[in-house]
């Protein structure tokens, strides 16, 4: 039996991490997508997108934890592993982006004037874009983890 | 004599990495700064002080860079490098933060109206993103490339 990283992929804080992931995309999507016209700006789009992108990678990523959890460890290659970093470090990036876009976009309608945006509709996107941060935070970090373990296969 | 990685601290890949972030992001902050009324918009101050933290860093490290390329090689602590590696994700993350906001809110003002940024202003802003993402990208890679070389160490 090897030593195991906590936070690493198949490890029960990694299914935490991804479920974690999972809710905060999902729940950064229904913030912005819900009821909303938010096709007029690109940065919405972009933030839609991405989010689109982010939620069935997590949820495959799951679905691997919670199998290697409850069911049976799995074994890592470590082209394999690779692959779940790589993939994470690029989706982390890019909701990063899209967080921040977001959110300096919000804050600028916000400002400008309420022709624009109401203040209602206004605290929806901030509050998507504060989602989007912590998706990007999990995402992350668990890249960071899965990082260590590499040298170790 | 031991094995070097190309582009970690020390070699003259790096050098000419931390040659053009600085060079990015003084041109980011230039075009952002001169002659320009940014302070009515909290994105455009973001950047200019983000890259007001990145200029004296990469400074600093041209000169270990250049000191340990033509004087003397330099032979690393593991600690020092690790502090190098954290400093230099960090500031990449708030420069790639910097850049997105700035982007977008660029877009979203020539979007809007010329009643707030006329169009030579605009593509001002435009180019200050743009030089700020090169510079996250180089400092990202530099970041990268010492994140390599740590398990040697």
């Amino acid at each position: 039996m090897e030593e195991q990283v906590p936070g690493a992929m198949g490890s029960s804080a990694s299914l935490a991490l991804r479920f974690g992931q999972t809710c905060f995309s999902c729940a950064s999507l229904l913030f912005m997508c819900l009821d909303i016209e938010f096709y007029s700006y690109t940065t919405f789009c972009f933030l839609v997108t991405v989010m689109g992108l982010v939620i069935p990678w997590s949820l495959v990523l799951v679905l691997v934890d919670a199998y290697s959890v409850f069911v049976k460890s799995l074994d890592l290659q470590r082209r394999n592993l690779l692959m779940i970093i790589i993939g994470d470090l690029v989706l982390s990036f890019l909701s990063l982006a899209a967080a921040c876009s977001t959110a300096s976009v919000a804050d600028l309608l916000l400002d400008v004037g309420r022709s624009f945006c109401p203040a209602k509709l206004c605290s929806r996107f901030q509050l998507s874009a504060a989602m989007a941060f912590l998706s990007w935070f999990l995402s992350f970090s668990s890249s960071l983890f899965n990082l260590w373990l590499l040298p170790s296969l």
